[in-house]
């Protein structure tokens, strides 16, 4: 997974019915300590996520595994909200 | 799910009987703005899109979630027609 | 999916008993305009490509949706020979 | 797959409720060596995994194949501790 | 799929169980002629492959279509041992 700030919405009226319902959210990735990076994604909200918040972002066929998404011809899906990024070595070294 | 604006077809006879009926559309990828990227891709449209839209393209084995798609051995898919991208913070920088 | 030139093929004897008589093509990633682009990939063929054609290339769990890919190892797949490509304003802007 | 170093893990108390009771790893993508590369990835732990672990990642549908993970809506998981990685021609040429 | 040549293997004694009895094959990327390129990739050998070889990377949920692979949870997999890559026109151009 990866980490995106949730920065807008996608409005679209003509779509395939499957999206009927669905929060379209404009997310920017991001990464581990939440600094904006170049990548710009939509993906399906199952989390009431809204605009600001920093979450994690899955892809692929993973984004049809939760009850929101499930048959829908999506490729990305939000699934967690971050309350926080725990590291001990926050310079990234290892052992 | 990425950004794209479709730019034009795909004209093939000899191809995978799945395909038949199927139009393949050439897009060009974009950014949230609409403002064109490098890549281009070929995705099957389920929409209706037309030359000219600005669309949400849809990847991986989710492009066979739709009526228009399923068992067809396709990578890529246009899901919707996109009429507006909301941004209350057009910086993308966020909470 | 993406535009291709098959420019040879591979041969192997040692392999997943899957790929027993499938024609694997090397395939030389191109624009839609067919000029040369840099990436290769190996595609297995399901419509009777050749050396020197232009051709649409699928990827990912697509390449096992046609009658000659079912059931194989396989990661990508020749699905068209290309007629051609027709864009109404080539320069790529849209609307 | 590919190799990283784990340091870190992602709390998040919003999430869909496939992810509870998983632990969500922070880590940073390695070369064989176990050299710190740029590209960070949260990946579901399927193997006991803690801070600093040279480990293995693997991608994609593979992500749900655990006991650990099956049915989460997630595109990574950590799937063995490495404990080491032998070459006969560490330059990488081959025969 | 991609070509790379097998250069060492990975051992990791922790690991998920579909693991067991698997052969960890550290892969370096080629190109068509066999040239080392930069790209690392950890791939269940279902070959019988070993270090030196020049071998056929599939990739994805293709990885867990052999025999020796089905239900891991991996996402590479060498399935072929290249005798051979013929071109007509090695410069790549085509027709």
């Amino acid at each position: 997974m990866i980490f995106a700030r949730v920065i807008g919405t996608v409005v679209a009226s003509q779509k395939d019915p499957n999206l009927n319902g669905k929060k379209l959210l404009l997310c920017r990735e991001a990464d581990h300590g939440g600094k904006p990076l170049k990548s710009y994604h939509v993906a399906v909200d199952a989390v009431q996520a809204g605009e600001g918040n920093f979450v994690l972002l899955s892809y692929g066929s993973a984004a049809r595994m939760t009850e929101e998404t499930k048959s829908a011809p999506i490729d990305a899906v939000v699934i967690a909200i971050i309350d926080r990024v725990q590291m001990t070595h926050p310079a990234g070294g290892g052992a």
